[in-house]
This record gives structure tokens, C-alpha cells and sequence, in this order.
């Protein structure tokens, strides 16, 4: 990790994984423990001497760490190519740029598709139920395994910016500034009515086995499909289904009278389940989403969410969607007011986007200019 | 059906079936027939001499004939218990009022749940696939066979909106005045994508068996049960969702770690989706969703619904709720502006209430005052 030259040859190659924890368990919000637990990660750029220049980039809830360059699993192109790389707006000329995968998720780091070491057979559901908090915690570690005291900025989209939040809340010592992009600082009782109907999906599936069809040939695909189809439409925006798709047909000129996908929404959306299935872990799926629902910074703070910001020194850029209804920006102003009322030094931005959720993974310069915008002004003052 | 007290003595009952259609097939759009086909019905109140005091109310997706008194298959009060009855805003003093079970329904109609007259057996999937001018054509028989030339209006919420738009476009001259309520002129493609995960639920279930479960012990109740869930969700507004549930546990102290019903939203859902598969055949809907996935009044127009309205006599009030995101106001305002462009007589009231679609099942004494009063005002011009 000496050159840039080093960084770029590995850019499209798998992940490190490090082991960490082995003689210091990490202890999780649930009061159990977790050792020795894997960290697979990616990093771009060059670490400078004095360690100042890192910046943790989150991925959302099925993200991985191949935030940019090929991903060798999938074959396909990282999931932030434009705001992460040489002059990009997360500019790997100036920044050593980390992404981890999170805990319990099934891209290299612990989760319940991986080993057990006590047992080595898949964790299942033996693998403990996990927050954001934890899977904070678990960046934290591996921050501490490079030697970083402080990072640069901490930022991230969707489930990436309660990670950013949880990083300001709980570490807020260990990061300059934080980034949450179309994200909230809790889950609605509808998110949580969302992801739920994914898990009892998958739970629905016989191939599911309570969780222990590791070892068997099948898998809940089914179930697992039917869930990203449900989370998929709230990704995006009525308007925006509407002008990809409106009504047309799927490679027909009127109506079949049957349940075929005569629809091109229905087959889209038929796709988006059956080719998630070959690149996420069904249990994983039940683990991250958990993880989502239980989150609400403010619920330490005794549901206060300006308590939760008191005292902090980290600077926040809080990013929205105008069209995004996972979490809107009434959301993210609520946020704002707390943050402001904690004395926060904050910059808050509502994007007019008609894509939803997921116009953060997106073609959005407005958003590539605010957070090169951000970087570069803090980094002044470095 | 001759005096009010007969009327009252069946309010609580079976309803009445009547078998149609059998010299004179019912053409559907698919260009299929059926022959025969049966239609179940309530009534209520009492047919006046001249015939011109009869109302066709119009259930929703998963309604059901016993709009009034107590469902005798549920043992549960109907579903319009405050708009229906004597003295009521469809006061049965006055009216004649008529609520029949959809075809493709599960409530005694001619459904895949039904036996096929030609085989013995259920049709399961053999029962051709309906749209909702289809349910309108076998309404139209069964007004046909009470020798009412014209109905004095025909109401309806959400597919029941759907059925009166039909009405008024298909059989115009058979209907006076048309009240649809939290409904649309089309389904958007977001619309069609929820349902097309609910059928994806159902047929993901191994005890589906491409619908010839009818014979089996068993059912696809998981499938089902998932499928209501998701679209119990587009049922409920975000506020009302968050007001009434929050992030409030159920029946416990703190978070479990686990993956059972924490929170009051997830155990609330899940007896939404549990307790229908009691009540709603896994086939119907299949078929019920589907017909309101193909819905979309201008398709005959050329995609013009000014042109669908055009040279109507029959006169319209449109009323739709603000916390409505499944058929929202803004699609209820192209409806109207078509209509006054096709020089219809229409009135217009959005509800300001913040309980989402479901709204015009609940208790909106607003929608109770409209109702009457637009049925009132016109009754003075009979």
C-alpha cells in the first residue's frame, strides 16, 4: 500500500480480508461477543505519512466493498465509479479511500454465510444478531489495524449514512467529517413493514430451512427473490417507474389474458429478484435488515435526537432526494434541526431528482459536485 | 323482495346466488365466454315500482358482497356498516341498494375457486383471466335480471372506483350518477410492480401447484399471507403507519435480537397477512390483481380519456383522500380534467385525512356528508 501505482494494479482484484479480534472480542450491542471476526475490504489511493487523509466510504444494504473497479464476483462495475477514482469528486490522488463490507453481510466479511470458527460449519442463524452500530465497531478495528487515529470523512448512501451517523455519534473523536447521503436517522414504521415482508419471504421458503441450507443444494431463492422485488420498488420513485416503464408491454403488442409478464415493469422487476439471488446470501438478507430496522440513533440518547449530537466537533454534509420516499427529506431535515440545535456545524442539501432512493447510486452531478465541494473546502483547513 | 322487513330479516344471512348465462354466453375482453356463470349478491332496502331507485355499490379488491350487516363467512361486520343502512348516507328507506360479488372473486361468483360446469372440478386456472369490464358485464346481467333499466347510481372505493368508471364509459345509458371513490383511471406502473410481487409470493409457494391446490390438504397460505402484507403496506399511509405503531415494541421491553415480531408494525402485519389466507382464495387473487393491472379506462381511446367521457349524460362525483399514494389526487385531478373537457357534470372533493387509501373503508364523516348529499341533490330531480 506504499504506491499508487501498487493500489491501482490491485483496483480490480478481490478484497483483503483481515482477521481480527482474536485476543480482543468485539463486543456487540446485543452483550455478545464476536471472535474472531473477518474484515474484507477494499482500499484506493495512498495512506500519507501522518495517516490524515482517509476517508471510509459505506456501502448501502446490499452493497460490498467493490465500491469502485470490476467486481471479481460479479463480474460487473463497482457501485460508485464516478465519485470514487483519480479526479473524482472522492479523488484517490489526495485520499486513501477504505470500504468495507459489513458485518453480516456475505461478501468476504463475518456473517452467517461464513465459517464458524467454533463449530467450522456456516454460522446460520448462530451468527449473533448485529446493528449499525456493530457493524461500526467492526470499521473501527480494521481503522485501528492501519494506524488511523482520525479519519478524513466518513461517507455513505442509504444504510451507508446510518453507518456515517453512528460513526459521528459514537466515535465522534475518531472522525473529521461525515457525509449521510439519502439516508434517516431512524427506520419508519413503514421501512420496518418493507423489510419485514422480505424476511417473511424468505422465511416462507421451504428452501430456507430455518436458516441451514448452507449445507444442502438448494436454496430460498424463491423467497429471497420476492423480497428484493418488494424492497426494489421502494428504491424507486412512482414518476420514475412510471417513465421507464408507464404501461408498455414486454415484447408484445397487447394483452395475453394470463400471468405472464405482459408487463415491462413485471418483467424488469422479475429480473431485479432472480439476479440479486446469485449475488446476495438469503440469511445475510435477514441479518442487514434487522440491523436496519433496529436502528435509531436517538434511542440511547432517551429518543433525543439533538442529546445524540451534543458537544460533537465533526462537520456534517447531509445530502437528500427530493423524490426519495425510503427516506425523505422531511426525514433529513429533522436531522438537521438537531443538529443544528446541538451546535453542529452542518451543511444540508435537497436535490431535485425524480429517480428516488436510488438516485444516489446514479448519474447525479449536483451530488458529485457537493461532495468534492465538501472535501475540498474542509480539506483547506487541514 | 317485496317489503323492507323481508329486507331486514336476510341482512345478516348467506347472500342469494343467481346462476346466468346459460343460453347467452358472457363475452369477455380476452374474447373467452362464460356460460354459465353465477353472480352472489346482497341487497338491501326495497325496489321501488317504476325500478328507479336502485344502487350498485362496488367492492374492492378483496371485498365481498356483505358491504352491510354481519359477513356470515367471518362472522365480521361488512365493510361499509356507516354508509349503508336505513337512515344512512345510502339510506335503504329510499333506496334499493345492491352490492355483488365480483367474477374471478372467492364470495360464491364464478371464480377459479368455483367448479367448472364443464369439467366438475374447480377451474383453478382454467377460469379465463377477467378484467373489470368483465365484472361489469356480469353486474349488468344481474341488473338485466332484476329488470332495472337504469341504475340511480353505482358507488364504489378503490376497484370498486374502477367498476363505476366502467360503468359510466361501457353502459352510460344504464346509469345516472357514478361516485368513485380513492380510486384511479388506470393502473401506474408502480401499481402493477406491487402486485406483481404478491403474485409472485403466491406462485413461488410450492403448495400453489400451479393452482390445482383445490383438491390437495394443502394450501399456499405463506405465499398469500406475503402477498398481503406488501400490499397491506400501500393500504396505510407513512403518518398513519408511524402514528398509530411508531417504532413501539410488541409486548416486550427492549429488542430481542432475534428475528421475531419485535416491533407492534411487524406483528400487525403479520396477522394481516395470517389472518386473510381465512378468507381469500390464493387464486382469486391472482386473478382480481390481475384484472386491475390491466385496468386502464382510456386503452379503448387510444389512450385519450377525454375521448372516453365523451357526449356522457352521466353525472360524476370524484372523491379522493390526500394521504392517498396508491391512487393518488393528482391521477383523481387528470380524471376530473378530462371529464369537464368531455363536457361531463363533475364534482370534485379531495378529503384532507391521513390514513392513506384505506381511508374510505374507515369512519370520514366528510365522505359520509358528500355522499349523502350528492345522492340527495339528485334525487330531487328524479
Amino acid at each position: 500500500m506504499d504506491t499508487e501505482k501498487q493500489q491501482i494494479q490491485v483496483d480490480e482484484g478481490f478484497a483483503e480480508v483481515v482477521t481480527l479480534g482474536e485476543n480482543d472480542p468485539l463486543l456487540l450491542s446485543s452483550g455478545e461477543f464476536l471472535s474472531p471476526f473477518k474484515v474484507a475490504y477494499k482500499s484506493w489511493g495512498v495512506l500519507n505519512k501522518d495517516k490524515s487523509n482517509a476517508i471510509l466510504v459505506c456501502h448501502a444494504l446490499t452493497g460490498d466493498q467493490y465500491a469502485r473497479g470490476k467486481n471479481p464476483l460479479t463480474g460487473k462495475e463497482g457501485w460508485w465509479p464516478k465519485v470514487i477514482g483519480p479526479g473524482l469528486p472522492i479523488d484517490t490522488n489526495k485520499f486513501f479511500v477504505i470500504c468495507t463490507n459489513v458485518l453480516g453481510s456475505c461478501s468476504g466479511s463475518s456473517g452467517p454465510m461464513e465459517i464458524n470458527p467454533a463449530t467450522n460449519k456456516p454460522y446460520g442463524l448462530d451468527f449473533p444478531v448485529i446493528t449499525i452500530a456493530d457493524m461500526v465497531s467492526a470499521q473501527v478495528r480494521l481503522i485501528d489495524h492501519f494506524g488511523i487515529d482520525k479519519l478524513y470523512s466518513v461517507i455513505g448512501g442509504s444504510m451507508g449514512g446510518m453507518q456515517v451517523l453512528h460513526w459521528a455519534v459514537d466515535h465522534g473523536e475518531r472522525v473529521k467529517t461525515a457525509i449521510p447521503i439519502a439516508s434517516t436517522w431512524r427506520h419508519s414504521a413503514q421501512n420496518i413493514a418493507f423489510h419485514e415482508v422480505g424476511r417473511q419471504a424468505i422465511m416462507a421458503d421451504p428452501n430456507w430451512q430455518s436458516g441451514r441450507y448452507y449445507e444442502k443444494e438448494t436454496r430460498p431463492h424463491a423467497g429471497l427473490s420476492v423480497a428484493r422485488m418488494a424492497a426494489h420498488i421502494t428504491y424507486m420513485s412512482e414518476r420514475s417507474l412510471m417513465s421507464k416503464f408507464g404501461r408498455n408491454l414486454q415484447d408484445r403488442e397487447k394483452l395475453t389474458f394470463g400471468f405472464d409478464a405482459d408487463f415491462q415493469v413485471e418483467s424488469y422487476l422479475r429480473y431485479q429478484g432472480i439476479s440479486f439471488v446469485d449475488r446476495f446470501d438469503a440469511n445475510s438478507y435477514l441479518y442487514i435488515t434487522r440491523a436496519t430496522d433496529y436502528y435509531d440513533i436517538s434511542a440511547r440518547f432517551g429518543g433525543s435526537l439533538t442529546k445524540a449530537f451534543e458537544g460533537t466537533a465533526v462537520r456534517f454534509c447531509i445530502i437528500s432526494f427530493t423524490s426519495d420516499w425510503l427516506y425523505t427529506t422531511q426525514e433529513n431535515r429533522e436531522l438537521v434541526r438537531a443538529l443544528n440545535a446541538a451546535g453542529a456545524q452542518v451543511s444540508f442539501v435537497e436535490i431535485d431528482m425524480d429517480k428516488g432512493h436510488d438516485s444516489f447510486l446514479l448519474d447525479c452531478p449536483e451530488m458529485f459536485n457537493i461532495i468534492e465541494g465538501f472535501l475540498a473546502a474542509d480539506s483547506e483547513g487541514t
